[in-house]
């Protein structure tokens, strides 16, 4: 790519402040700015950069003042942060194509039936009787089971294993290396102390627009489905166990986790490393703390959580606090009990 | 399938009111039951959901006396939940069977020796000198490296990786992209700041009726093994580091992590989340509650922990109770010192 | 292998006391000793096995002296722990030669240019315009995407998936089905609730003598790279958000995660299941205990941090203690204040 900064300003709809003939080549982190470099300022806390940064031109908001001098050309617009990504999606609109076609050799069975514009990697397997959509892509060393339905414009990365009768809708990716639809864990306890495990029939259902994180597991359901709602978006290495149903909108961080038949309502916030037990519902827009423990439903919108067991978050931050200072509020009573027994 | 409500009370030893002609065509939970489906209850929890269920049928224990008018079709059992189970796996039975036979291309050493019905899906790897034993299932692009053993009738499923010198036992079942075998974590610290790597020269046991979760990774010794005892069973995404050995019966929810060398017993159960840190013993029958942290050896059997770190379940609630009203606590002591300022 | 303890001993530089003829034929850990086998003492809590153990030879530390009789052969050196290791060094260098050469089938685009000295293992896939250095082994089923970057004595495992743009430098392991390179969750919130993925441009670059474990997760950068620095070792399971850059020799133990944008600085120790959130600094030589989360920067180096949130270690074992007995402060508040009502 190259443009000026008079061309991305007209793209952006901002204005510009400074030499708008510059020449641009690169995007970059404004703590990372160099010569052709244009970047962005909307965390408060790097706006020391400006005042040093190298790049050439640099989109703020229109709100902002500069309270130093600004080397940089300066592109003011109503919201540099989206902004930013409309110039990232500009860029990457200029990629080259996505790859279409086979790549040989791989593996599909006769009775599976695949629309058009397909890529279908080397080494990737597609197992019986499966309906592959239009314009999907499967990388090499995928692996679809039996029975399996994706839908359109949907990718599934290197190393992602899409079980027997997985569903997967429209425009969803699968990161590489994610497991969905392998066995629920499911084990009946025996009198001699073993375990026998439970037939896991159900299979996982997976809606459009969805995004699931490299080495991320999603089990499929002992009976029914496993369910991920249309526009969820769960990061890396987060379990997902059998009957879990994820809202709509609904977003996790990595590591997270949701033991079997959990609940989660439209447009929740689950932090990294976060857990959630089993058989209980949260409901939409709950918001979860990174490390979290939830163990009891929640039955209210939009609450906050936090702690192992989580708590409202309001009083688990004052809870917090007073922890970290506990071996003092023993010291206090000692102190008292002294005090009492000297009266 | 397609059975009335006799033949599968019939099957389940169980007793019938309701209409016994009825078709059962499906297996589903309660809170989705459909005409034709067949659900069962067992937890308390859900009764509400069979007043008003459309399941056609619905297994529950003899001693359930419904406290309101019920349309499904009732079948008592002793166990409702076993009974379940049962036809769990009654349908299951009912499935097409597993794939047998060589799909191409896939790669075999000529130093290895396979048994009788084994299945090797296409993309499968598997290196010198391995022995592979009979109806042992190895599902596309699966790795097995140099001189593995496999028992009789386990599954390696698709991506799994079985590294050099592994023993599988009989009758196991290796999820997808599980990781067996990989180099243990040890580093030496030299002088000047890096790290050596201490070469990794044990291998992993695992023994008979063992199930290992999704993305699960289990460390080879840095001499002897890593042991796996029979009938343990792991979750997905679970850390086992090296020269762990985890006892008989053992069962490990997921996203839990065990360091170096440290040893559980026989019928332990851990949660998800928790870790146990190296080189301490847990007796057996010890229960880890989930994102605990166990950082002291357990000597007394059958003993509950919580929390991290992990102390007796029964205390760790009651100190929880206290923690979430910690502000409200120092603000009695504050009351206090007033109080004895003042007089 | 086969050795006397005689020549073992010249081998560390280290002097004998018992038979030095012995003959050794394995290595093994002292509560596993066997008739030929050797081993080592370092840590005291190991200290009874010695005297109980099979093993012919131990090789301890020159400072050590034996409280009971010992049946087996004593090699005294400096450091028993580094002997030890500089003996698994030595078998390991007797292990057969790995592998070198190209099995079929494997994919390789036209355009990567591939050094001397290389194994490609079947149904390995490497993508376009990418540079492999000399000495590199790619493992049956590993995956290198477009424009990739590789150095010498480089070693991918298999299952190991190297996405576009990725750069990795000389002496690097990369663990069975780890992810590099993989988009980062970047997710911009939309008004009507849903979220749009914002395109992630940059990439990862992995310096010199880096080990990534088993089915961890290191995203690309939103712009600019994902840096893991010269000598950094990661355990399994261990996921790194996009923009993260982790400093020289660090070191992360299984299932920690680090949050977009953090940096850490050179010789950090993060232990299993930490947490690092997003946009944070940790000084030079930060310690993070196991499970603990770390929410604010760290300015000063060498701090010890423990907790979720972390603080500082020695004042978080303090309130550790003070938590496991909250229900005893709060009884002794509840007397205090009934003898002030009584009064």
């Amino acid at each position: 790519m190259e443009f000026t900064v008079k061309q991305i300003a007209a793209l952006l709809g901002g204005t510009v402040d400074g030499n708008d003939s510059l020449k641009i080549n690169q995007l970059s982190k404004i703590e990372e700015g160099q010569e052709g470099s244009i970047s962005f300022l909307a965390n408060q806390k790097y706006e020391h950069f400006l005042y040093t940064t190298a790049a050439s031109a640099v989109i703020v908001n229109k709100s902002f003042q500069p309270r130093q001098p600004v080397k940089a050309t300066l592109i003011f617009v109503d919201n540099s942060y989206s902004a930013f990504t409309q110039l990232l999606e500009q860029v990457n609109g200029l990629r080259p194509v996505e790859k279409v076609g086979v790549e040989h050799p791989s593996y599909i069975a006769e009775s599976t039936q695949v629309g058009d514009g397909i890529y279908r990697g080397a080494f990737s397997y597609i197992g019986e009787e499966c309906r592959i959509g239009h314009n999907v892509k499967i990388y090499p060393q995928a692996y679809i089971g039996n029975k399996v339905t994706i839908g359109d414009h949907t990718v599934i990365h290197t190393g992602a294993r899409i079980l027997d009768n997985t569903v997967i809708g429209n425009h969803c990716v699968i990161k590489p290396n994610a497991v969905i639809g392998s066995e629920g864990f499911g084990f009946a306890p025996e009198r001699d102390g073993t375990y026998r495990a439970i037939p896991q029939l159900g299979n996982v259902i997976i809606e459009d627009h969805v995004s699931i994180g490299a080495n991320t597991t999603i089990d499929c359901a002992t009976v029914g489905s496993t369910i991920i709602r249309q526009g969820v978006k769960l990061d890396n290495l987060i379990q997902v166990a059998h009957n879990v149903e994820i809202g709509k909108n609904t977003v996790m961080a990595a590591q997270s986790g949701i033991a079997g038949s959990a609940k989660l309502g439209e447009n929740c916030v689950v932090g990294g490393q976060a857990g959630i037990t089993g058989h209980i519902y949260l409901a939409r827009g709950t918001k979860v703390g990174a490390q979290s423990g939830v163990m009891k439903k929640v039955k209210k919108e939009g609450i906050s959580l936090s702690g192992s067991p989580a708590f409202d978050l309001q009083e688990s931050l004052r809870s917090q606090v007073v922890y970290q200072r506990l071996p003092d509020v023993e010291k206090r009573i000692e102190e008292l009990e002294n005090k009492l027994k000297n009266q």
